[in-house]
């Protein structure tokens, strides 16, 4: 329920992939409310009767549908649409997959593998994972994003110049987003929602979960915006660094390579220090861990680092 | 002055480079805690009277010296070096510099620049840049490593798997690190001390300090470490993330050219926003702003983000 929207983008108002040829869903004024309301990135494909054996059978025609699009009234291109993120409703169910060929270490891990979150939406209290893991949650959307220029569908999987599948964990409630508009009207478009992800989205997957979204839009004319930036103007981390971080490195000349070696020793390190299956270590990695560069000018070797928060099992 | 220490290594005890063959400055029993007396990176070749000139007639064979080597009884490859940063003595002086050829972004910053930085070492208040800038300080080690097995003279300046130049800036006053071991002795060495960094290091320096610095020196036996690691049991961004921050992205399928896009994007808001010199926003996201991999599986462009902290000019 959201008490000053203008408008509700109903949750069949979906999309899959983007296309600038989409019909709008709405044509909105600039400085409008905007209820979203979004599907989880499966589109409904698993619910709480889902095993692995569900991810088999997904239909990654149905994957990551977005709520939209919304034409918005005098954008064009060159134009910023600036996009503040009132308000998440989540739904208190999520799910977090390892999809076999997806994910940054998916040669290590070719099992399909599937949790499944129950979380309480009005308090918001972390979440139980496994003995004795407590996920701190903070929602925020994965996919945000305007048309492409280019002509015909475009995948929704990776993220471009116009935002999209961005997967950015810090574009929660409060945040104004600056995204660069290449069509007539934006096609501004929002949706796979999560309740928490760390720096990287190692597994592939966040907590998935279904969400309603509160957006204020608004234009920027002639901003001429390379790609998308944002402003946050409260603490990033403050929900999950209480107790400090465990850290692991990964050291080359490759930014990649030493992502997934950061990575993978803190799967080893959490399997164990806390009895945890290395698919299980992965997927809390991905749902609360972050990827950070700590060192990218020291040639020819850098230093990504892999921040797991200790708050989770203190 | 250290009140519990068991040795001190003197500033005139420090080597260039790494090498298992180099004499022990000091043989050190597990448990002991010794003070470093560590000088800045440029070995007091820039001082309170450097100028951008100063670079050019760098000596760069005596760039980044380290305080050592200390030999540790019964350390043996296989062993993990377990050391803990007890407490930093900063001096109040620093600089950061743009050296021509080093750096993310060096094709776009050809001419030398300096920066000299006074700040108070007892309260460690926010150092002052430019017009309205105020930079929170933190000091840390940015070398701290044992010695290669590789026979020879190997360079200070790619970190290893046995550390060395890694510029986290997240190694300060607390933290516990984890070291691999690869020879007898461990030949542990420590310097290039930073009052303040980023995650990245973008330009090449932070605020190259002088300081002291008080470690523990522990071991653990086969232990069998792939890199290393850590563990920080306090927040590490408490100091400057309280007016959250500005946020600008790289978005494609090379991490390296995602992370120069994120920071040039970064120079150019803050030099619009602060009517600062492009080289001057350079230099201070190198030594206050974070590089993040904020998404590395939504194939096949992945999203590095710059954050910097609107604190420095609230």
């Amino acid at each position: 329920m959201c008490v000053a929207c203008n408008h509700t983008i109903h949750r069949d108002r979906h999309h899959f992939g983007w296309n600038r040829d989409f019909a709008p869903a709405l044509i909105a004024r600039p400085g409008e409310t905007i209820l979203f309301e979004c599907l989880d990135s499966s589109g409904g494909q698993i619910g709480a009767g889902a095993t692995a054996d569900t991810l088999a059978s997904l239909d990654f025609g149905r994957i990551n549908p977005v709520s939209g699009p919304v034409h918005v009234e005098e954008a064009e291109p060159g134009d910023a649409l600036k996009v503040t993120l009132r308000t998440f409703h989540p739904s208190g169910f999520g799910w977090t997959a390892n999809i076999p060929g997806f994910g940054l270490v998916a040669d290590q891990f070719p099992e399909p593998a599937l949790h499944l979150w129950s979380y309480d939406a009005a308090s918001m209290v972390p979440a139980l994972y496994g003995p004795g893991g407590r996920v701190p949650l903070k929602p925020f959307a994965g996919t945000i994003g305007v048309a492409p220029a280019a002509p015909g569908l475009q995948s929704v999987v990776p993220p471009r110049r116009v935002g999209g599948n961005m997967d950015i964990r810090d574009l929660s409630a409060g945040v104004t987003l600056y995204l660069p508009v290449e069509v007539d009207g934006a096609l501004f478009s929002i949706g796979d929602t999560h309740a928490a992800q760390g720096d990287g989205e190692v597994c592939g997957t966040a907590i998935e979960s279904r969400m309603d979204v509160e957006v204020t839009i608004e234009l920027v004319k002639d901003a001429r915006l390379a790609s998308p930036r944002f402003t946050v103007t409260e603490p990033v981390t403050r929900h999950l660094d209480g107790a400090g971080y465990e850290v692991t490195t990964g050291i080359g000349p490759d930014l990649m390579v030493a992502a997934r070696e950061a990575v993978m020793r803190m799967v080893d390190l959490l399997a164990a220090e806390h009895a945890l299956a290395p698919i299980d270590a992965y997927m809390l990695c991905s749902v609360c861990g972050d990827l950070r560069i700590s060192e990218i000018v020291d040639m020819p070797n850098w230093v990504v680092s892999f921040y797991f928060p200790r708050i989770v099992f203190a």
